[in-house]
């Protein structure tokens, strides 16, 4: 494994969605794997951290995550800006080559066939918490995240560290079609 | 009305959230205003349009929508970073002043008693839309857009303007604690 790829505390994982970056929705099933973009994720609870995750029913990733009951929800950084975009625009279906094509790599961080992407700054390994009802009615899908972990020059200490890493470790955010803004300056309000 | 402030076209108004940006959310019942910070929002669909927002059990924001079926959902700025901290961490309930002690400025853009947030850069009315067992369990509540207004110096023609207005105008990105990340610079991914 990468050297610089660390656990998080499973009771600062919501800090990896909180500023509500896209992330890569990845699952496996059967030897298959996939992955997506989807910029409708968030943070839901802190202990134990759930999330959740919008997944359009045209999608094979959905397909493999209500076979599996698993996923796994990454951050990508601007590096993984073109990645982030294919995967978004292309399905498994039309395009069986598409991880290949996109350039995806895939880790084995959770130790079996679950797949995560290399080079993001972070990933959340979830559990699907069946919710049948809202998954049909509106596509949401709750997921208990398992496991974390993040690239400590993106993220470390329980804090994202953007500001002291290179633009290129940067979260996107996307807005519509190919376009995106990166996360940018540190704010802090003064305590009340 | 300010002149600035233009309605937003409901088949634009996801593109208000699909950045992640930390939001204010604000609701009425029975002549009681108030206003919370709530970092876990996110977009839901696309036409009609629909969000999800967590609302912890302890605020009173979620009663007050809760009895009425109504919310406001709106985007502050980097110019709003105190004032957004503090509706975060202060109570109605233990701060009876809070509103005016945060300095928050209403406006009832929708034309009755429903309050919004002056100097935001982007307002989403919403109908509640009922979904008791998973408001119970996960605190997670549904909204459907019904209007949505933006000030034109931010978000324009369909699109967030950040690259061309000034700093203050900036969405702000929820960490933990007093801590926020400004949206950044524009990022264009290649067509595919």
């Amino acid at each position: 494994m990468n050297q610089h790829i660390q656990p998080v505390p499973l009771d600062k994982a919501y800090r990896l969605l909180t500023h509500g970056p896209t992330v890569l929705v990845s699952g496996h099933f059967e030897g298959v794997d996939n992955v997506m973009a989807a910029a409708w994720a968030c943070a839901l609870d802190f202990a134990p951290p759930k999330l959740t995750v919008v997944l359009d029913k045209a999608t094979r990733t959905r397909a493999l995550i209500e076979a599996s009951g698993r996923f796994v929800i990454q951050v990508p950084t601007a590096a993984l800006l073109e990645l982030t975009n294919r995967v978004g625009n292309r399905s498994l279906d039309q395009h069986p080559g598409k991880l290949r094509e996109a350039g995806v790599a895939l880790l084995r961080l959770g130790g079996d066939t679950l797949p995560f992407v290399a080079g993001c700054a972070a990933w959340l390994e979830c559990r699907l918490v069946p919710e049948p009802h809202i998954q049909a009615t509106y596509d949401l899908f709750i997921g208990e995240v398992v496991a974390a972990w993040a690239d400590e020059r993106a993220f470390r200490d329980g804090h994202w560290q953007f500001e002291n890493a290179g633009p290129e470790w940067r979260s996107i955010h996307h807005v519509a079609g190919g376009q995106y803004y990166a996360i940018g300056e540190a704010l802090r309000a003064q305590e009340d």
